[in-house]
């Protein structure tokens, strides 16, 4: 049964459906009052050629091995400030040091301008000196597409890929045909089929192509991309969008790693140091991700927390 | 009228009023989340002689202006986590790295350990070569307390004083005596006496001396203390401390601003980045410690707020 702690994922999803639908605002920022601190971690926030970003920097971690980290919230919301806790909990987990990255958001700024950020602050990122084969990608929702779509445009650019790619509830089919959208209808109380569609009408404007190969994964050439882990929740709208996504990865020859955690809704993960099943998924992430890294598999355990 | 955001506070001492009185355990963590971040600072972590501490290191700011900050939380509760966005606010208003620290926590364990605690981390700070001339000291509620009874401790062990002195809600008389928890008994919904004085009792055990000069400033010594800004809400309960504590100072020949904020309630400047009255107390907090700090009294424009 899913624990108590992970229910508020849940409740956070039934106030924001309650705004939308309310045409109240919403507090975006609240968004990362789910995840615990998890200490022992320094923030630094960066210029990341002219893109903020900020570094997660846990105590005793590898300075040469980095997860470059893309956060969610459908194109339109989210932060540095949102997500810095949650990769902060696999940057510390797995050892490594974490750039967080963020872009310029619909409705003001419509697709390519965000692939075009990350992919700038992949590329200063590349020019700190950091080997390609030091670095994984990781990102959750909106950004779960936005780690592919910036590997895409990285290769067309003649730029080197990162080695690993993790996927927290990846969203990364923009036509909206994930079958779990009618299946878990009334079990994700927020990620509905037409709300989803409302945030690809701001990513595309009205006469964007949701098959472009370069916005939509589901559709592009994966060959010679490094592995995948990724996870999705058993009860969230968007689920299918992982399982089609492995597919898809499978068939392009890639590695592919898919785990669905049973009742847990859409990033659960944002519930790390409160929730069993975050804290089980990101130790997961990060058990994967150290070899990729060229770390010792063992994840070293986690030191007592500061006051 | 008090505005809505800042009501934020008064619902959260609803909140634990109704915790405490069910006897169910209170989120401390979440304590934190009343404050927005103010973005453009760093935060790293520190060990200061032992004493857990976080920088936060405004973009911009003077490397060699300092103010430690000492947070509040009854002597019981706060950490690093619920006040770092608080006094990065206010270090980024002045200009200034802060410096904040923690200390062990009653009941576990009882004072002196908390003034130990908070002069060992001065003492580091003196150590790293700040000069006592460019550090100001800021606490809230107990914390407080904290930077004045930490003064008397440091001018006890030899130590030069800090130059200048903030306190927001503080709370010193730990004989619980003063009459606006009678007077205000019905505007603030959680710091009545009987409350505080289980605070005292859990701090001092049931023998220890509440008129005891090192530990209840207004029985203290203040000579030769360099100048105080204090801050209260005029409706909280603990408000007369910040009045006793004026009038206390100015008989000692210590220069003293105190400013009582209407319908405001205790430390309602955690709501810094959101209330327009806590913002404005933190400016003039900032406006304040500039001049002692041996900074320019115009204080700089904040710069953009990173996405």
């Amino acid at each position: 049964m899913a624990s108590k702690q992970s229910r508020a994922v849940r409740d956070a999803y039934v106030a924001w459906h309650a705004a939308a639908t309310s045409g109240a605002e919403r507090d975006d920022e609240a968004w990362g009052d789910l995840t615990a601190e998890p200490g022992g971690v320094d923030y630094l926030e960066a210029d990341a050629n002219g893109v903020p970003a900020i570094w997660a920097v846990p105590k005793d971690s590898a300075a040469d091995r980095v997860i470059m980290a893309i956060h969610g919230g459908g194109y339109v919301g989210g932060s540095l400030y949102t997500h810095r806790k949650l990769y902060a909990h696999l940057a510390k987990a797995a050892g490594a040091r974490a750039l967080v990255v963020t872009y310029r958001h619909t409705p003001e700024h419509r697709w390519p301008a965000q692939v075009q950020d990350t992919t700038a602050a992949y590329r200063w990122l590349l020019d700190q000196g950091v080997e390609p084969a030091r670095i994984a990608f990781a990102g959750d929702s909106a950004g779960g597409g936005l780690v592919l779509t910036t590997q895409l445009r990285a290769r067309d650019l003649g730029l080197p890929l990162p080695a690993a790619t993790m996927m927290i509830s990846p969203w990364v089919d923009l036509e909206v045909a994930s079958e779990s959208f009618v299946t878990n209808r009334d079990k994700d109380p927020f990620f509905h089929k037409e709300m989803v569609h409302e945030l690809v009408r701001m990513l595309l404007g009205g006469d964007g192509d949701p098959r472009d190969p370069r916005a939509n994964p589901l559709y592009a050439d994966l060959t010679g991309f490094g592995p995948f882990s990724i996870q999705a929740g058993e009860d969230e709208g968007p689920r299918d969008d992982s399982h089609r996504l492995e597919r898809h990865a499978r068939k392009a020859g890639v590695d592919v790693r898919l785990e669905v955690f049973p009742e847990m809704q859409h990033t659960f993960q944002m519930m790390a140091g409160r929730a069993p099943e975050a804290d089980d998924a990101i130790r997961r992430l990060a058990e994967w991700v150290r070899p990729h890294l060229g770390l010792t598999p063992a994840v070293s355990a986690a030191g007592p927390r500061p006051r």
